[in-house]
């Protein structure tokens, strides 16, 4: 474990401004680990970014996340972007680690230094990943990449949180797993920007066109003016991924015209203060009153001698 | 909306205990609803609660928990249980109602008095689903109930958290579906007690149980003296639902015996202790000092001049 006797925070990031992506790698972790440094990389990040496009992935198990993310490196690349990706496991509070055997697809790209590729687990950091996940987008962002992509394990309300740290939300669906009724219960067809039915070639994608046109019917859509896309793909072949780019495209273009870019970067701030704000005084509760106030009063409640709200009132009377 | 001198708790909850439906139902939307009310409630039913066996299912969309929810309740009335069924949509942050189409499912079971079912989403409450759904436990306790079910939508953090707060959990998977390595990644397989692997009666179920021993054998488990049963079911016709009953039932003389329940109890009133006290200080940051202060720090961090751990450090300050 690093001490901040042993990092030259100043010297990190000046590196990962010239893309050294060790200095990347390095920052990130920091961020991700509650490390005692991570208010000094924060600070020293005042200024750095602004510049990045942040594109959402989501979608359930099996639809073919990575491959599309895999395929948008690839077109992106292709125009000269400079590229991230950040993925994100946020379901695992016990395995202590992403299974994030999925990277192995993003093989091709992690010869490129054009492309800066990082997995973050939701473990630890002070506010979650709502604080983790905007200090690495930040990180990366400063680093020169153009576009960065968040792709996310699974679908929920961890993942919508996350979808909406995002400029663009790209929703992947595919004929059979994960169709449009289950995203519609998962509630993320409501955040999504630009959905993409992938597996295309498969029976089936037309169904869940469909079906994602009539939910879109049902619900009022996220943002007035913009109209969320329905394209289909195949990632694998590359079949779509021009019109699924040139989606995004027009809704960054779209962003910036009506003034929704800027609600959005400050409705994500107020969110990540909050946050950060709020898991300080959680770790105040945890730390500052030792865990024997919140012991015993739980003891109270579980003995039928106290209710949790007035237990709830005491410990914030003695923060 | 009832206010305070609408409603006379007191009298409520002498109802509810003596297994008055509508009284449940009335105090259970108090719970939900973040009502001046909830307090009072919370204090009335101090004591009343503490005697039901509390089951988590969740699973995948689509594995069939709501057919083993209802087959679970046909088996346990069958044998004289009073039930409680609590389904929870924690996904939904946007639709403002879940989606509980297959409630109708439950039909049969919605004319029988020793049967209460209720449905929650996560919107509202002090301290979210981590405070809302233990008090509709004790609501639901509190009227009797011998074992009470909570079945979640999908599978994820807020499934995990939700599924902390039963005695015993229980996994539902099905071949193809939110197969065994699917629920790996979302962490729910180191949460369950008992495996249930619903559709047996399709082929893949024999490799879903392969998967899940598989699985089991490299992650710990949740506890040390009990190794989570893994068994095949088909909900709908009923195979298995006994062997099922018998695998809760061996898991909660576990709970009794081991010391566990006492050390589960303990941890849950912490958590339920702590998420209403971090809730109420989220309140205070959005509600004491307006959203102004919010606002204005969170346009100093989009606008570069500051980093979001200062501006959430004042905003402590000013606490």
């Amino acid at each position: 474990m690093a001490t901040r006797r042993d990092v030259d925070v100043t010297d990190l990031i000046s590196r990962a401004r010239h893309a050294d992506p060790r200095a990347v790698a390095r920052l990130i972790s920091f961020v991700e680990s509650d490390s005692p440094v991570l208010r000094e990389v924060a600070a020293g990040l005042v200024g750095a970014a602004g510049h990045a496009h942040v594109l959402g992935l989501t979608g359930s198990p099996g639809v073919g996340k990575s491959t599309t993310t895999n395929a948008l490196v690839s077109a992106l690349r292709a125009r000269g972007d400079r590229v991230g990706v950040l993925a994100v496991d946020p379901s695992s509070p016990f395995s202590g680690g992403a299974l994030l055997g999925d990277r192995i697809r993003m093989a091709e790209h992690t010869a490129d230094d054009g492309v800066f590729i990082r997995s973050m687990a939701s473990r630890g950091q002070l506010g979650g990943l709502s604080a983790a996940v905007p200090q690495a987008l930040r990180v990366l962002d400063a680093a020169g990449c153009d576009v960065i992509l968040v792709e996310t394990v699974g679908v929920g309300q961890a993942e919508v949180e996350i979808a909406s740290l995002a400029d663009t939300t790209i929703l992947v669906l595919a004929p059979g797993l994960g169709d449009a009724i289950q995203a519609a219960k998962a509630g993320v067809v409501e955040i999504a920007d630009v959905y993409a039915v992938n597996k295309a070639d498969r029976g089936g994608a037309e169904q869940v066109t469909r079906d994602l046109r009539q939910v879109q019917s049902m619900t009022a859509g996220r943002h007035e003016g913009w109209t969320a896309a329905i394209l289909k793909l195949s990632a694998a072949s590359g079949e779509g991924v021009a019109e699924l780019l040139a989606a995004i495209d027009a809704h960054r273009a779209w962003l910036g015209d009506s003034g929704e870019l800027a609600v959005r970067q400050q409705r994500r701030a107020a969110t990540e203060i909050e946050a950060i704000a709020v898991g300080e005084v959680r770790q105040r509760f945890a730390h500052v009153h030792g865990s024997d106030a919140l012991d015993e009063a739980a003891a109270r409640v579980v003995a039928g001698e106290s209710d949790p709200y007035t237990a709830a009132e005491a410990l914030i009377a003695a923060l």
